[in-house]
């Protein structure tokens, strides 16, 4: 799941700044790809539980699977929302050309911390847990950056292109907070205690 | 949680059409009492998870109560940004007049979907967890007034209020997305398949 949601955010920033429609199109259609391999993940930990019955750290992995798979399927569902942005807008570019810089670094920076992200699930990696939450602070600045150049004095693309922005700028954001809830769950799964960064 | 959700809701409406700092700073303070409950919660399902052992249904019943809590959480969430919304702008209120009854109609809406969906998961009321859909079409069609209204030549408020009105716009718009997500899960819980209407 996290390595296709990773593809589906970096793909979708590339669709958005090249306003390519056809690559808009798969990443939308491709969305029901990841909802089918969370029904089969949430139905085989469910079935898991029946019949082994695990208790204390068994049980608490499985769970924090299904909690894990939900925000797994939510990126993705972010993912989906911005390549619906550029088909939008198509054959026009949603992104004004002084926001594309921008933009271009969320979306890197998404797909970095979906890449980090699978290293966390897959080694239980709590060095790089702690990690994601300095990279969504990454993220934080250039969702402020965004903002302020949508405030700016110069912007000339008006209130259409601002909620554009507005909305876009949301999930890449809302992309990485995701990510950095699954990082806690799993530090919280190997330690037993709470990230200290997590107070918000 | 359900009523405490609603109740924020509701106030974090009033707080942000009265500009009413005191109550903005009330609900972004009781937003963790919320919090506190869906871990409590958590905990007393995992922990009837691991002692009581359950199958079939009564396993579907406490894996779905996780998820419920995890969406009624983010809909305290929500409330609380609706408050922050308020507190960031005053003395000034975050809503320029001409969209005031629509956020009213948001705010009434939104309520009045928590209210319901109360019902539904205490009686597990199948009609009403259907109806809910419905409401949510009436929340997304407030939700387009709200845009058109943002991108009318009319509009006097500029980008900054621009971008306020689409994050307050999304943030109700997902609070009705979570309440019918929940609504569609305890329709399933009840009749073994999924409704319908739950095409997204």
């Amino acid at each position: 799941m996290a390595s296709l949601v990773k593809e589906a955010m970096g793909l979708a920033t590339k669709a958005l700044l090249n306003s390519d429609l056809a690559l808009a199109e798969k990443i939308i259609q491709d969305d029901s790809i990841i909802d089918n391999i969370q029904h089969e993940l949430d139905a085989r930990t469910i079935s898991l539980m029946a019949r082994q019955q695990p208790v204390a750290s068994d049980l608490r992995t499985l769970v924090t699977s299904l909690r894990m798979s939900a925000d797994l399927e939510r990126m993705g569902d972010l993912a989906h929302h911005v390549a619906k942005q550029a088909r939008m807008r198509y054959p026009n570019c949603a992104v004004p050309a002084e926001l594309t810089g921008t933009i271009e670094e969320m979306g890197r920076v998404a797909v970095a911390i979906i890449d980090k992200l699978s290293a966390v699930m897959e080694h239980r990696d709590i060095v790089r847990a702690v990690e994601l939450e300095t990279d969504d602070d990454e993220m934080d600045r250039l969702h402020r950056k965004l903002i302020s150049t949508l405030l700016d004095d110069n912007w000339q693309h008006g209130v259409e292109a601002a909620i554009d922005m507005t909305l876009l700028g949301r999930y890449y954001e809302r992309c990485a907070d995701h990510a950095v809830s699954i990082a806690r769950r799993v530090y919280f799964l190997v330690t037993g205690e709470y990230n200290n960064a997590s107070n918000d």
